[in-house]
């Protein structure tokens, strides 16, 4: 594309279509990262989330990755024959379960989570370290309004 | 979910992660706005470059778009047949072929994005005009790198 036109086209002014394409550009990295470790981004997002303290029901893995609740009970399926998480039941609630790492889990999970945040410096390199902190702290207002 | 869980798990820190929540809120009040206009939001993506005076050609609104450049044509085909943008000849380029709005496409854009742009601001509520501004800034520098 004629360099000038990035700037000068309708879109370019909309917040949308910039999140939009900003998040193509770091899925594609993420993407080339994770395939080493035989994750999709889906597949990595149920694993870390899995591999944290927070012991997540699937619904909550939905709402926070927002998925839809069956896409994530197959990730977790997947991820369960490969020996990486198991559905533990739910202290709080005795009809759902929470979604654990294994040890084998959470190893893979340090892993790709290392090769990721590698690849994420070339998506964010435009950015100098106060743009990408002020990126963030925008970013999370618009991902989880209070 | 929880809600104090929203900002202390270990994805809340990370930038790609963010975009892409933050992205999927706005996707899904653009794709709630279209669905009224017989729009998707890809098609409206293609339908705004066709109605604007840049002259694109396939090629360059599939790299503009982050798409393949079959998903384009695919798009193009569907809006051609319903009468909402022609393909013309590149006068730059006698192989390639520019996608440009018909008046019908030209109407339907504008109250689309009328559509779109009154349903994003509830997306961006959270954040002033300044944060708005200083957001597309900052996205604008990660999508379009140098």
């Amino acid at each position: 594309m004629k360099s000038e036109l990035r700037t000068h086209l309708p879109l370019s002014g909309d917040t949308a279509f910039l999140l939009a394409r900003a998040n193509a550009r770091s899925l594609a990295a993420a993407h080339d990262a994770l395939g080493a470790h035989g994750l999709r981004v889906r597949s990595y997002s149920v694993l870390a989330l899995a591999a944290a303290e927070a012991r997540l029901s699937q619904r909550d893995i939905a709402e926070y990755l927002w998925l839809d609740p069956s896409q994530v009970v197959s990730l977790v399926d997947d991820l369960q024959q490969r020996g990486l998480v198991t559905r533990e039941p739910d202290e709080n609630d005795r009809r759902a379960k929470v979604v654990v790492a294994t040890d084998e889990g959470r190893r893979l999970h340090r892993a790709a989570a290392r090769a990721v945040r590698e690849r994420e410096q070339e998506t964010l390199e435009p950015l100098d370290e106060t743009d990408r902190d002020r990126l963030r702290e925008l970013l999370m207002r618009l991902a989880f309004p209070l």
